[in-house]
C-alpha cells in the first residue's frame, strides 16, 4: 500500500461501545487514518468525542448529511474512502445509501438495516455503484473461524451433515434498560433495533457463522422465541431448527438471558469423517476431531495452518490474538481490497474475505422469517430472502 | 447392612456391553453378591458366562423362566433379593413382569421397556406389588449432577429460565451395524430398539438428566429426527425444542453420528440469578456461573457440598471418579433402600434417590411424543403421558 | 480364571482412607475376594470393621501375626493367596516380611518401608522366596499414563530430554493433624510416616511417574525441602532438580501446602520430537504436542491406542474412569499374574505392568537421598540406591 | 489528552518480529503515532520498510545517531516524544544512552541491555535526566495478572508461601538457527544476545511476573542451565530453584526445546489461604483456589474486578484481549504518563503501572546470576544486583 486509506464515522461518540472497537480495529495495523466524523447527534457531544480523538475541528460534522457533502468536495488527497457506520440499527440505512450515492465505501455494522426491503435496497445501491459494502460480523475474522471454512471447503470432513451453534449471553437476565443501560435500552426497543431482539443481536453471526463455515445456506427454520424477562418488548431469548441446503439439519441457540454467561459463541460442525468445535472465547484453538484418530488441537499462528488462518494473524503461536484483531482482520482485509481496487489490481481471494451486503440480506432475511416462524403454528418456515 | 444383598442377572453375556458395566457397578461397593444369573439366550454361551463369573453350574439358568422358577424356591439365606435385567430393549417388559411377579425386585436397564404401554402396565405392576424398581439412568448418579439438582432445589439459582441438553456420539456416523457391531446392530433394528433410535438411546437419558436437574417436567415438545446415515431404518440424530412446566424453555440434541464425538452428554441451566454447567466426560466438575461475581468450580469430594454429593463419593477431592461411580452410586443406593426395606427401616432421602419405574414411563413417553411430533407438521405437541 | 484370587487385609480399619480404597479396587473387577483381615490394633475396632465387610468371626483377627499364624494352616481351597498392607508406613516392614514367609504373596501401600535399609531387606526377601510382591504407585495404573509410556518407549517423541512432574496438594495448608486429622497426624510424625514428609507422601509417586513414563533413571538431585507451615516436623513441600541416565533434566515438585488444590498430579515430557502431558485430575486425556504439526488429544477407551492403555481400561471412550480404576488396574494385573503364576503359566507384559519391590527399593533410596541433598550446601547429589 | 504522543522506532525493519507488534500496540488506541524512524543497518531496507509504513522519506533515518541528531533539532510541535529501541540486545545500551542524552523519553525491550553494568549505567542515566524509560515485559500488560497483583497485595490470599512459574516453548528444538531462522540466529549468537540463552530470553520474563504479581523479590537462587541441543552456545533450557525475600519458595522453568510448546508461560502464586492460577496462552482468565470454598473464574472485563485490571482493558466479558492488548497496555499507560507529564499532572498509579528501568536491571542481575550459579556447584547464590 502506497498510502493509508481514510475513514470517516458515523456514530461512536463517547460512551458508545462499538464505535471506540471499530476505530481500535482501524487503528491496529496502521493501514487506516481516521478522517473525520459525524460521532452524535447531540452537536457537542460530536465536537467533543471528534476533538478526543484528535481530530480537527473543520473534520468533525454536526451529521452525517454534512460529512458527505464536505467530505465529497474536499480535494483527492485528503477526502475520506470510506465511511463506517455505527450507529444503532434503525439509522444504518439512510446514511449507507448516502455514501455510496457520494461515491464513498462503507463499514457497515450488523444488522445491516433495520428490515429486510431496506437490506434489499442497499445490496441493489451497492451492486448498482459498483463500490464495497463491508458489513462487520466481526466473528468471521477470526484465523481459527478462516482455518475452519478452508478445512470444509476442501472436504476434509468429508459432507456437512450436522451444524449447532450457540450464542448464550447472560447481559440482560435483568431489566437492565431501565437501569440507565444504554446499550439495553436501545437493543430492546423494536423501533431502534427491529423486529427481533436475541435474534437481530447476536442470532445473525451465529447464523453467518454457520452459513460462513460450512459454505451452506439455511433454507428452513422452525423458531421458538421467547421474551423471557417480563415487561421486554422484543425477544431475549429464541431457538431455532435448521435445515440446511444439502439437506443437513442443524440447531442455533441465541440468547441473553443465560445468567452468567460472557459472550460465549460456539459453533460444532459434523461431516461424514470428522467434525470440528471452535469457542470464541479461546478463539485460537480449532479442535478438530475424527471418527478412528484422536482429536487434533490446530492452533493460530502455525505454520501447518491454511492460507487463509495465516493471512489473518499477526504473532507466531502462544501469543493470542482476540476479538479485537478478528475485528481488525476485516478492517485490514476491506482496507486492502479498497487499495488494490484504487490501484487496478485485483484483490485476492484472502482480502476479499469479508462479509458484504449479500450477508447483510441474508441476515435481515434471517430475522424476519425468525420471527415469522415463530408466530406460526407450522413446524417448518422457508428462509427466504 | 449386614449381610451382601443378592442379585440375578438376566442377558450380560459375554461380549455384551452394559452386562459387564452392571457388574462392575454392583461389585464396587462390596454390598451386593452375584449369585446366578441367565446370562444368554444360547446355553452354551450362558454356562461360560457364568463360570467365567465363578458361579456354580447350579445357579447358571438357561432362561429366566427357569432363573424365576428356581431362584423362588431357594431358601431365604440364599435366594436373591433382585434381578437386573441388561437384555435389548424388546425383552425387557417380560423378565421385569415376572420378577415382580416371583416377588423379586428389579434393576433395569433404560430405556424400561419398548412401548409406552409396557411401561405403564410395569409401573403399575411395582406399586401393585410394593416391591422396588431401579431404572439405570446412569448419568443421574454422578456426584456433579446431584450437586446441581440440590442447588437448584435450593433456589440459588432462582426460578429456572433455560435448559440446553447436548447429547453427542459419533459411533453411528458409518453403516457400522453391518460391518459387525453387535451393539450397533440391534440398537438400530427398531424390532429390538423401538421406535426410535438416537432418542431411545440417548435422547432419553438428555431428558432424564434435564428433569432430575431441574426438578421441572418437560410438557411440551417441537421434534426434529433424522435418518442421517443412509439404509439405517430409525433416527440416528434429532432436535428438539423444549417448554417445560413452569413457563421455560430449553433444547435436547441427541446425535449418534457427530462424527468425532465420544459420550460428550452436556447439560446448561439457567435461572434468574445464575447458571450451572456440567459435563460427563468431565465429571467431578460442576461450572456455577453467576451474573455479577466470578464463576465457581464445584469439585467432587469436597467438604463444602451437599448431603447428596457427599453420600454420592468414595474419595476426596482431585481423586476422580467416573462413570463407573455413578452406576455404582445408583447400586449402591439401591442396596441400601433394599437393606432397610428388610430390616423395616426408612430408607433417607439420600438412599431413595435413584431412577424408578416413574421415570421409565415418562422416558417411554417421550420417546413416543418425540416420535409422532417428528411426524407432524404441527409445531408443538403435547408431551403426555 | 478359575476361581476368584483370596485377599487377606492387613490395616485399613473403619474411617481409613487407603484401606477402604484398596477394597474398592480389588472389588471392582470380581477377581479378588476378601477373605480375612487384621484391621486394626484395637480388636474392638478391628472385628467391627470385619463384620461391616461381612466377614465371619473365625476370619476377623487380631493381629496380623495370628493372621498369618492361622491363614497358613487353613486347607488349600480356603487360604488366602495374597495379603494387602495398608497400615502406617513405619507398620509395613514387618507384616509384609512375615507375609513372604509364610508364603502369601503382598501387596503393600507405598511408600514401601520407612527406611532405605528396610526396602532393601524386603525387596531380597521377596526375589529369594520367588513370591510377588505389588506396590501402589496408583497413578501408573492409568491407561492414559500406560499409553505415554509406551509411545516413549516406541520412539515416537525421539531421544527424551526434559521431564516436569509436579505434584501440588493444599490439605496441609495448615496444622490440620492438631485439628483431629487422623490422616494428617501420622503423615506428619517423622516416627510414622519416615523422614520425609511430602517428598515420602507424594514426592515418590512424582518420581516414579516419572521414570514409569520414560522408562529413565533419576541419577542426580538437588533438592530444597522446606517447612513452611510452623510446627511441624517434617517437609510438606520441596522442590528437586532432576538429572536422568540419558543425560536429560527434570523438575519435580511435591507440595501439600498448595492451599486451593486438591490433588493436581500433572506431568510433561519433551522429547526431539515432540512432548506429552498428563493431568492425573483429568486422567482420561493425554495430550500429544509435536514440532510440526497439531498436537493430538489422545483419549482412553479407543481403538488407536496400544496394547496396555486398552488392557486397563474397561469402558469405551467418553465413559470416564478414575482413581479408583487406576487402583483396579493394578489389582487386576496382580490378580492375573498371580493365577497366571498358580497355574504355571507365563504373565504376559500388560499382566505384569505393576510396581514392584525394585521401585520400593527405588522409592526409599529417592526419599533418603532428597532429604540428604536437602540438607547439603553441595549443589548435586547422587541418587544412589 | 490534547495531542497524540509522538514516537519513533530503531531496529525494526521489514521481517523483525518483535518491532511490528510494537507499532501494533502503539497504534492500538489511537493515542501514539509513529514519526520517524532508524528502522535496519541496511539503508535501503531502512528506507523500504520506513515507507512501508507511510514514513515521508525526510524521516526515515541511516541510523540512530542521525535520528537523534535531527529530531532534536525538530520543532515542538513536530519533534518526537519518544523513542522505541527493538534491536537485538546488543544495541539497546547506546540508542537509549544517547536518547535519554537528547532529552528523549525511552521505550526499550527486554533484556534491557546485554550486561549488568549497562543496564545499571542506563538506570542511573534515568535517574539523572527524569525521563522515563519503559521495558516491555509484556505479560505484566495483562489485566488478569494485573487483578492477581492487586489482590495478592489487598492480602486475599495471606501470606505467599510457594511461587511456580514455568515457560516452556518448543522453536529451538532443532538447530533453526543454522537454517535461515534470523530471530533464532541471533537469539543463540550470545555476542548479540548475551550471556543466557533461554534465561535471557524467556526466563527474565518469568523473573518478572513472578516478582510482579507477588511483589516479593527472588534473593537466593539455584540454576541449572542446559545446552540441550548439540552445537548450541548457550543455554536453551534452564531450571532454577528461588527463595524470596519472605522466605517463600519457588520454581522456574523456562525452556525452549520444550517440543511441541508454543509459548507457555504459566504462574501458580500460594498463600496461606487460597492460591492463584494464570496462563498466557488463556490470559482473560484467573483461577482463584480456596482452601475451603469452591475455586472461582475471575474473567476479564467484568464489572467486580479491581482497577488496575479495569483499567488495562478494552472490552467487555467474552470478548478475548490477548498479546497484543497486553502490549498496548504498556504503551498507553507510558503514553498517558508521558502526558501526564507534559501537562504538569501526576500519573496515576495505574498509569504508572508499567516496567521500568529498575526492573531492567533486576533482569540483568537475574541473567547474570542465573549463569554464575549454574556454573557454582554451591547450591544456593544470592541473587545480588
Amino acid at each position: 500500500m502506497k498510502r493509508k486509506i481514510r475513514m470517516g464515522m458515523i456514530g461512536g461518540g463517547k460512551d458508545a461501545f462499538i464505535g471506540a472497537v471499530h476505530r481500535i480495529a482501524a487503528n491496529m495495523d496502521g493501514l487506516v487514518e481516521l478522517c473525520c466524523g459525524a460521532f452524535s447527534v447531540d452537536p457537542e457531544i460530536g465536537l467533543e468525542s471528534g476533538r478526543s480523538l484528535f481530530l480537527s475541528d473543520d473534520r468533525i460534522y454536526g451529521n452525517y448529511n454534512e460529512l458527505f457533502d464536505k467530505e465529497s468536495k474536499m480535494p483527492a488527497d485528503k477526502r475520506i474512502d470510506f465511511v463506517t457506520i455505527v450507529t444503532p440499527n434503525f439509522a444504518h440505512f439512510e446514511p449507507a445509501m448516502l455514501a455510496l450515492d457520494h461515491g464513498f465505501n462503507v463499514v457497515i455494522e450488523k444488522p445491516m438495516t433495520i428490515t429486510l426491503d431496506e437490506a434489499k435496497q442497499l445490496h441493489k445501491k451497492v451492486e448498482e455503484t459498483g463500490l464495497t459494502l463491508c458489513l462487520t460480523h466481526t466473528y468471521s475474522g477470526y484465523p481459527m473461524v478462516k482455518q475452519a471454512k478452508q478445512m470444509v471447503k476442501a472436504g476434509e470432513l468429508g459432507e456437512i451433515r450436522k451444524v449447532i451453534v450457540e450464542y448464550p449471553q447472560g447481559w440482560l437476565s435483568s431489566l437492565s434498560e431501565r437501569e440507565g443501560n444504554a446499550q439495553a435500552a436501545w437493543r430492546t426497543d423494536p423501533s431502534k433495533s427491529g423486529k427481533s431482539g436475541s435474534m437481530g443481536d447476536i442470532g445473525t453471526h451465529a447464523a453467518h457463522l454457520a452459513e460462513y463455515i460450512t459454505g451452506l445456506e439455511i433454507t428452513k427454520i422452525c423458531a421458538d422465541l421467547n421474551i423471557v424477562v417480563p415487561g421486554r418488548a422484543i425477544d431475549d431469548d429464541g431457538n431455532v431448527l435448521l435445515k440446511f441446503d444439502n439437506g443437513s439439519n442443524g440447531v442455533l441457540i441465541a440468547s441473553q438471558i443465560a445468567a452468567g454467561e460472557e459472550n460465549a459463541l460456539k459453533i460444532k460442525v459434523y461431516g461424514e469423517k470428522g467434525g470440528l468445535e471452535w469457542h470464541q472465547m479461546e478463539p485460537n484453538t480449532l479442535i478438530v476431531k475424527w471418527t478412528d484418530q484422536p482429536a487434533q488441537i490446530y492452533r493460530a499462528g502455525n505454520n501447518y495452518l491454511g492460507s487463509f488462518a495465516k493471512h489473518n494473524a499477526r504473532t507466531p503461536g502462544g501469543h493470542p490474538e482476540g476479538y479485537l484483531e478478528a475485528f481488525a482482520n476485516i478492517y485490514r482485509n476491506f482496507a486492502q481490497t479498497l487499495d488494490a481496487k484504487l490501484n487496478g489490481e485485483q484483490p485476492t481471494a484472502e482480502m476479499l474475505d469479508f462479509p458484504t451486503s449479500k450477508d447483510g440480506v441474508r441476515g435481515m432475511a434471517f430475522i424476519e422469517n425468525v420471527v415469522n416462524s415463530s408466530n406460526s403454528d407450522k413446524k417448518w418456515s422457508d428462509n427466504k430472502l
